[in-house]
């Protein structure tokens, strides 16, 4: 990818269809963000979760019914500017390049801040970030902890795993927790089995990444888990983007 | 008042009718919070309100429709146990001690952290507050300042004030920053009219406190935003409690 394109050029390419692999791992210097869309008869039942689940949900905008643009993104149209989408509509799943002809004016659409607009700062402290360095989709883990439960809304926690070296660990924590509106400091460190992960080389979502000697397993709460409880709500109708292909807003990493 | 009792004790007496008085400046231990109940037709619209202008409308908890309790209260029963009541109907308001007539299951209770819960931390840190030992309703200005607008919902921010000795300034702001969920720190010290308040000694809601020699006025944000912003838009009922008289909870000030 040509590493001079602004964070609006990648928005253009992705309206003419041209742009639509993962920005995930490429365009670190961009805020990058996951969106829901969902009826707004839905919406409030939603809000309340994230707002209850705050960790998990971190929340970087909430759009009114029917609109496609916000502040920290020129120009932005959430219908076409985004590489890949995912539509969901009556337990089927459709991954398409743009939503124009599924969009419906009262769908609401909640922006998401993502866990890798603190890999930026992790690399930049010399703390490696392996998915990135492996050019992985970062992989995601269903635990065993409760989410609180708001209207039909309710999950399970989904984390991120980011392998750390030990002499590391204090750093990436600081670092993180600087963060606190990207999920920040970690929820877990070192015991996959004590939050209900049997397997670190088998993610529930995203791929993979090696862990070496003198390493550790790090998790992070992920806006995953607002997906999940979509997912398994009654909601037979909403949108997201596909994994790793997100929102790049114009705002840059802190 | 007696010093001895519980906030639960205090919450049974509201619920016999039998304490009517303001909360404020009394039980300063306990979390204080202040409440409004709205139509969840109107719910969405303004939860995003409050996600929106987090400064002042710092939510401690959002009720489902129709819901009348919390965790940090045990046994509460939102339609009793607060000492008065406001019932804005079609434009008329009228004062109560309980709101069982009035309740529909349809109401989503929204409960709102309050400035009086750091007014504790700073009395222990030995910075005296005005409004307290002139057991006064603390002072509340409209400002110039807007809010991000949600729906139908917008205002103008309504500020609280505390005179603060200059010596005690920093130590001040130092203290509140703590209590990012009861507004923090201040948004603005020392130029009333730089925010556009003409008049110390004139608040637009409370009552006015002595400012002396050597002191400054503080300004933070206040959860009187919220109701502003719920009383100048469409909806025709809505409930509030009365100012000062508000929710105590089980939960003690940090």
């Amino acid at each position: 990818m040509d590493k001079q394109l602004t964070a609006r050029e990648i928005r253009e390419l992705c309206r003419e269809g041209k742009y639509f692999s993962p920005t995930i791992g490429n365009l670190l210097k961009y805020v990058q963000a996951n969106i829901i869309s969902l009826p707004k008869y839905y919406a409030f039942d939603f809000l309340l979760f994230c707002q209850r689940n705050q960790k998990s949900c971190s929340l970087l905008e909430v759009l009114e019914a029917g609109e496609c643009s916000l502040e920290n993104a020129a120009k932005v149209n959430i219908k076409t500017d985004l590489p890949r989408y995912l539509i969901f509509k009556k337990g089927q799943q459709e991954e398409c390049l743009n939503i124009k002809d599924v969009w419906q004016t009262d769908l609401v659409t909640f922006i998401f801040d993502s866990s890798v607009n603190f890999d930026y700062s992790l690399i930049k402290a010399g703390i490696p970030v392996r998915h990135i360095n492996q050019k992985r989709n970062m992989p995601l883990y269903e635990t065993n902890i409760d989410c609180c439960s708001a209207g039909g809304f309710s999950s399970k926690m989904v984390v991120s795993m980011r392998p750390v070296k030990y002499q590391d660990l204090m750093k990436t924590i600081e670092i993180t927790r600087q963060f606190p509106s990207a999920h920040g400091e970690p929820i877990h460190i070192g015991d996959p089995e004590a939050i209900g992960i049997k397997d670190l080389f088998a993610p529930d979502y995203g791929q993979a990444v090696a862990i070496h000697h003198r390493e550790v397993p790090v998790f992070w709460a992920s806006a995953a888990t607002a997906k999940k409880a979509v997912a398994e709500s009654q909601i037979d109708f909403f949108i997201t983007n596909a994994p790793g292909h997100m929102l790049v807003t114009d705002q840059e990493v802190a």
